[in-house]
């Protein structure tokens, strides 16, 4: 065996020599770091390599360099679009370990952390400063991973996505080297934003290893809500209605009746089983009494129930919990099957006719996928139960999602809301964005000529 | 004279030919199009086209590229860091009268608008609709140098930037290529942000055409109020308690004692020539009243004296259009002399010492420099009052600007907030970013390998 020529060896002999322990060859370890919670086939990459600082990540990024081979960097594989699929091998960085919360910087609303912090961990860091990070895409994801994928969820409608909430980035390029990108002043017209460039790209242009985020006051008042409503239209409707009248509300989430049927079984609850939603509240006692009192009038205008509140944080927790838990409650639907994740956005005049084209078309296909949606940005998800083994029924659910995304493009909206390209979603990219795949591409081509950070994503 | 193969002659008769009458070789627009607001002295480019589509504006692209000639772009010439001198001469191509509002969605709160829309007129087209866009850089710049600088202003602490504001761009690449970015969706995970790579490039990058904004119901409530304080000290504090209590202000602005006495003689006003601070609340009746109490409380604890309310529009347009005319009325504080405008970003709990330490410098140089702000995001500007014949003082000048942007970028800030690099900061864009300049010049390269779209900016 050539072993030594070989360039994986040389570079994995050089990984180990600096790692030790920390890299991991393991064929269980490889397995899990190739594959996200998606239907998306493992990719396992050569390796796995648990990086502490960004200077290893940059060594370990330049010892590949060296031999052409692929990185892929790693938060906690919550991914949708098969991100963290090594599909020409390569090694994957684990930035798990790198879960370090660097700074809080109070009086500025803003911190720093390692990619590797979870979203929980920094909420949980900071309960004694008052303050809050919102962004919420469900999954305790890492928030480098959703940094890269342009997380946003629940909160979004009133407090934007990572693309907002991003003030700088630590990251290390293809050949190593390191840069900071932003920085902490909430504005800058300071050359190319970079920041933003990064925020989204999926690893393809390098690997973030630190953030500067936005942080938030939490609110005087919080108040959360759940209101079933007649028809999925008349839901829709009202969710239209308030962002149209600017009310600042925090969260407006959406169940079909096949997710409310789901919830209810999962979670033990017993909400009725017809479209409903989910709202939050954020601001001053008098603020959320505004608030809740117009949402609620708009609510009864299109078939709305009573609101079933959700005040003390432990009731609270319990309504979000189960939404969140929503892609599981779907998978109990039908034991043994796969959950395919897909999302679209369109503009808000187009939601209802969007959401109601594709229940139709679901319904039709006979395979049981609820829908669910952060509606007040117009984004909502589909959550396709399959067997991944039976090829006709893949088609038809291939069929529903590329019927689903042409309609939302042709309504103005995009391929995805929220979570990202991965190699799901590269040809809808095209279709979305034309020539423009051209300027990706030749960007990408420009920091990463060797195509080795995370290829055959996105591009 | 061999013009007919000089490659200016060659491209300037095919502009000709293209666009007829619509180019211009007269010196007087030539030099009126290589000068912006700012003291930097005009560069006049060889000619000027004024286009009137996209499809124009490429077609000179591809002309100029042909022949290796520069292309700048041109709003209305309001940029403050000689963002459209023609440097190296080439063609402006002047965006005026490219002026339409292109479609205006009132259901889902955006428009397209073409580049030379001017925000003043946008505001006008829209004013039967319950809409506006709230983007107020104090000029009445066209919407598309408003993109191209990253401009914000006085309403961005509420609203955000160009940054936030622009859901997508048509762009000519500088090989005469049209694309479209980002789209309608309020929020998309689909590729790179091409939209944000272009927010803020200075037309370093391609020519933008045509924008999609995010617009915003006009409030329920609006309300204006003047407050004057002892000390500036005690102005700045009452700037960051009311940020870090979250008060969701739409503008707070600071004019330090000098600006204060130049508004007073330029507008005809009696305001007491004091630290003071303008204030603005949107929101509901209840909502503005809520908010109002709060600032109210917190300024009376930092030395600020009574509100002086404004409620009326008119009234409400005659305080703001004192603000606007700041640098107006600097300049009229010294007769014949040039404004120097210059701006830092500083995260807001340095900003009170970032101030008084530059407030000191100026005072030591003797040089009139008033001192205003859209201090809720932790931006201020300067404007020094300068006679740029006297090497003296603009080297006196140039030390304070040298401190202040030094300073500010110890202090975790940015050495432009609003107004960009033009060709007045790229040393400092370099101490900002370091080896992220090269990455920018890395793509510059990748989308422009000859520099011609703006050379000599931003890098």
């Amino acid at each position: 065996m050539s072993a030594q020529t070989k360039p994986e060896s040389n570079a994995l002999d050089a990984l180990r020599s600096m790692l030790g322990d920390r890299l991991s060859t393991a064929a269980a370890v490889r397995e899990q770091h190739g594959k996200d919670e998606s239907y998306h086939p493992s990719a396992a990459p050569d390796a796995v390599a648990f990086a502490r600082s960004t200077q290893e990540v940059a060594e370990v990024v330049r010892i590949c360099a060296a031999q052409k081979l692929p990185v892929i960097a790693f938060g906690t594989g919550t991914s949708l679009e098969g991100h963290v699929a090594a599909l020409r091998g390569g090694v994957c960085v684990d930035l798990s370990g790198m879960d370090q919360v660097l700074e809080v910087n109070a009086e500025d609303l803003d911190c720093r952390v390692q990619a590797g912090v979870r979203r929980k961990q920094l909420n949980e860091y900071l309960r004694d400063t008052g303050l809050f990070f919102p962004i919420d895409p469900g999954a305790d994801a890492s928030l480098g991973g959703m940094t890269a994928t342009r997380a946003s969820g629940t909160n979004a409608v009133r407090y934007g996505t990572m693309r907002e909430n991003v003030l700088g980035l630590t990251v290390v390029l293809a050949d190593g080297r390191v840069i900071r990108t932003g920085g902490r002043a909430r504005k800058s017209s300071a050359g190319y934003d970079l920041t933003r460039l990064m925020v989204g790209s999926e690893g393809t242009l390098g690997v973030i290893t630190e953030i500067q985020l936005k942080l938030y006051g939490i609110p005087e008042a919080v108040s959360s809500a759940v209101c079933s409503f007649e028809t999925l239209e008349g839901a829709v409707n009202a969710v239209i209605m308030t962002i149209q009248m600017g009310i600042p509300v925090a969260r407006i989430e959406l169940l079909d009746e096949v997710q409310m049927d789901a919830i209810n079984r999962y979670s033990d609850l017993h909400y009725p089983p017809q479209p409903t939603l989910f709202f939050e509240f954020h601001g001053s006692d008098a603020g959320v009494r505004e608030q809740t009192e117009r949402v609620g009038e708009i609510a009864s205008e299109f078939g709305g129930g009573d609101f079933h509140w959700a005040t003390r944080p432990e009731d609270r927790n319990k309504l979000w919990q189960a939404r969140h838990d929503a892609y599981y409650a779907a998978m109990a639907l039908r034991p043994g099957c796969k959950g395919w994740a897909t999302d679209v956005c369109v503009p808000i005049s187009r939601l209802a006719e969007c959401i109601l084209e594709t229940r139709k078309d679901i319904d039709e296909s006979g395979i049981i996928t609820p829908i669910v949606g952060h509606v007040g940005d117009g984004n909502f998800h589909l959550v396709f139960l399959v067997d991944t083994e039976n090829e006709k029924e893949m088609k038809k659910a291939t069929a529903v999602n590329d019927r689903m995304v042409i309609r939302a493009l042709e309504m103005g909206g995009t391929c995805t809301g929220e979570h990202g390209i991965g190699y799901g979603k590269i040809e809808f990219l095209k279709h979305e964005h034309g020539e423009g795949v051209s300027v990706m591409r030749q960007i990408k081509q420009a920091l990463d000529p060797d195509d080795l950070m995370n290829p055959g994503k996105i591009l």
